[in-house]
């Protein structure tokens, strides 16, 4: 329940999947090991929407300074036309 | 720049149109028109995810109780298997 954290990521992607697809997985198992990860979503049409959802800003911090985050960030221009992150504080949620 | 806030709103769709094309143009024409809106961005594959960025918690409430949205929200269960909506304050924010 709130508060927690949510990190909003969108996304155009480059024409081609040049590793793209087994580094998301890669990086999606990754992070699903990290202390205080809580969930993942993601959509994808013309623009993708991604969204993590975390314990804390440490528990991101920890994942933005992941190596292995880091070694596999220096594709991004391989992978993204543009990106977006952003982070946020989860003040309330509903829903059925 | 943040701080602002973000409307994640996550959802599972029935089967069906059942009017929801029509609907979801008409709000967000509407929405766009609200005072403190800021943007819109969606993507849908099986879980479709929608986020509205707004510059106040005060023009999220207004346009939580505008009438037309109201009125619209009770068809919710026509369209939606499930939903969540998650309101954040958007901390910081950086991409290319």
């Amino acid at each position: 329940m709130p508060p927690y954290y949510a990190v909003i990521f969108t996304s155009v992607r480059t024409e081609g999947d040049n590793g793209y697809a087994e580094a998301a997985a890669r990086m999606l198992a990754s992070a699903s090991q990290q202390t205080g990860f809580l969930g993942f979503e993601t959509a994808r049409q013309e623009l993708g929407i991604s969204v993590s959802y975390w314990a804390s800003l440490e528990a991101i911090k920890a994942w933005k300074e992941n190596a292995e985050h880091i070694e596999t960030q220096k594709k991004a221009k391989e992978w993204y036309g543009s990106f977006r992150v952003r982070v946020c504080r989860v003040e309330r949620e509903y829903g059925f």
